[in-house]
């Protein structure tokens, strides 16, 4: 990376959301020129940006111009138009992952079959062409309730999803190529971030525990480190590591797990990217997820993924009833609290859910740090000016 | 504060260096839209300021136009032009810190003349008009070698200052409004920063000791916490904390004191903004001097000061013999070492002991950031292509 060393790195980023934004805030402080992608001109990643470009990342030409305006490409979704993608790299462009590591995590079906492959613990599952071939497999008693459908492409952030508990909710199925799973029992949900250069080291970020608020359908809280017993956190550890190097994948990658009723720790999903399960880690880790993909990017050594201080991250998401231009309340209230680190993402739009912004909570007592994260959760206010 | 939350406010900010930068990269934390003021388009804030506003913070309509665009008002440096300054407070614009301290600090001898008023230990010194009067104060015995020659205004950097041994060095004099000072014989030099709030809440970072490069003229290590003992740290402390309230002043202070060499602890200078010797609290402290600035400027409870981990802060400065174009050496090696955290302020161009950056080694041990801060500065290079 002899750029690097001129302080004329032009890094490329496909999407300008929070991911994006928080990228950046990291790659300012090594002086790295940041160009986003996005079709928002006022996305949040655009406000600190170099320079912002409109365009969708799911076109062709959109992307392709794109890659030809940098030295390096990364990006915050999975959903890039992979073609693009295999084109600049074929024309010389460095593409941090990889464009075939895109294309078989775009796909939930391909994504299953890797695990299968490689022997990773993960739900059972088979895959069907539709709505009607998931019944078909249904009546030929391939399928037993309940079950999980998951579109192959384009779920995110629960969409995609449809939980069938028996014959009289066959009316939930969602229409799309699937794959169908047996639902695991869940007793926790936990993740890794784990990174991977390309001299072949990695590094894995210290286990988190998330918790799901069940109306938003997003993760609620994150804690780190995790409650489970140390048998079932470096199973996670090491099953991440093999995922990763199994991928030989340059980059981060944030992978899900389930620990069921019995203790098994399965597989879930995995996402090519910093991830919000990730987000703690810029206060409460020697080296942030967003330092550590721009490391991965520029093939630098990664750092040191050392918790300092237990932490709590709770999302800041768009309050029921409200949508319209966003208004923050409690905001010098939640400051007040020692350990409160705010960060707003800068959408001008508020939507129910929506997720606006993320406090992390650090503290030397992990039980600290919980109480104030549920004081944050039931201080901070996402209204919208219409509505108030 | 009342337009922070809605995602709105606009900051401005008087200079467009790296502590603006640095400034900036907290702001967009909390999605504050930032604006900078400065000469140079591609000053190290240019690449992640929101605006940036073309014109200089000594012209008078300048700074008046820059101001009547935003919400509130802040400066990473203090030779300001005040006048205009105090016309847009006069308006109703919120400035922090207000006008009539940057009035008092840019002038040295107001500075001290304030010390002297509250009591605050200081090398004893007097005022003159002139290097001429200079020259009539030694002939009429005010003055006895050695002793230090201060410009009132301008120095910066070690720039303004002449330390004249004897009659014999009478020529280094520097013409114009200065102060001289009885020479103080240093055995530390140590920095408090330290921050109040419009509620008169008063926050003090640990203090620092500061290594000093004879030939840059540059503090070149920060040391967090000092090996002075308990008694001088606390006077540092409790100097600092009593000069921003007798200042009552709303912002962040940086306090510079001598150790003599009997132990005794006075105040060199200050500057009413973050400083230097504060950098290393980005990595090391709960809240950074820059998110403490912003909490200060809009008027939010101020942030733990509490030390996470012993730190050591080293300068990136232009190598001798190298100007034009920058190129950096040595940063993929440094960045292989654990606990080291690089800035780099994206200056184009190096100069002899520009100060281009800076790194933070974080550490259990101090011992360690300390060899590992000796190994950053025998490891980076800063070039010029020119000269390669």
């Amino acid at each position: 990376m002899h750029k690097l060393l001129t302080s004329n790195l032009k890094l490329g980023i496909i999407a300008g959301g929070q991911l994006a934004k928080m990228l950046i805030q990291e790659a300012s402080k090594w002086d790295i020129d940041s160009y986003v992608l996005d079709s928002e001109p006022d996305c949040p990643a655009a406000s600190i940006a170099s320079h912002s470009i409109l365009g969708s990342y799911r076109d062709y030409d959109d992307v392709y111009r794109f890659g030809k305006m940098v030295d390096l490409l990364s990006f915050e979704i999975e959903h890039v138009n992979v073609e693009a993608l295999i084109q600049l790299k074929r024309e010389g462009l460095r593409i941090v992952p990889d464009p075939r590591i895109l294309e078989l995590i775009q796909d939930k079906g391909l994504q299953k079959e890797f695990f299968a492959r490689h022997g990773i613990p993960t739900a059972e599952f088979k895959t069907y062409g539709s709505a009607e071939a998931i019944r078909g497999g249904i009546e030929r008693g391939e399928i037993s309730y309940p079950f999980v459908q998951k579109l192959r492409k384009g779920g995110y952030d629960g969409r995609g999803v449809a939980v069938i508990q028996d014959a009289g909710s066959l009316d939930s199925l969602l229409h799309g190529a699937s794959l169908v799973e047996r639902r695991v029992e869940i007793d926790r949900e936990l993740s890794v971030v784990v990174a991977r250069n390309g001299k072949g080291e990695i590094k894995s970020y210290p286990v988190v525990e998330m918790l799901f608020d069940p109306k938003a359908n997003l993760a609620d809280m994150i804690i780190c480190p995790s409650s489970v017993g140390s048998e079932q956190s470096e199973k996670a550890l090491s099953l991440a590591a093999r995922i990763i190097e199994d991928l030989k994948m340059e980059g981060v990658l944030a992978v899900e797990f389930f620990v069921d009723q019995d203790g098994e720790v399965v597989v879930n999903e995995m996402a090519p990217r910093t991830h919000n399960s990730g987000h703690h880690t810029i206060e409460s880790v020697a080296t942030s997820q967003f330092e550590q993909q721009l490391r991965a990017v520029l093939d630098l050594p990664l750092g040191s993924t050392q918790l300092l201080l237990p932490a709590v991250m709770v999302n800041i998401v768009g309050d029921e009833g409200h949508e319209g231009p966003v208004r923050y309340e409690g905001v010098e209230e939640i400051l007040a609290l020692e350990g409160v680190n705010l960060h707003l993402y800068g959408k001008k739009i508020t939507r129910p859910y929506r997720k606006m912004g993320h406090v992390t909570v650090v503290s030397a007592s992990l039980a600290d740090a919980l109480e104030k994260a549920k004081q944050v959760k039931e201080t901070i206010g996402v209204k919208s000016w219409k509505h108030s």
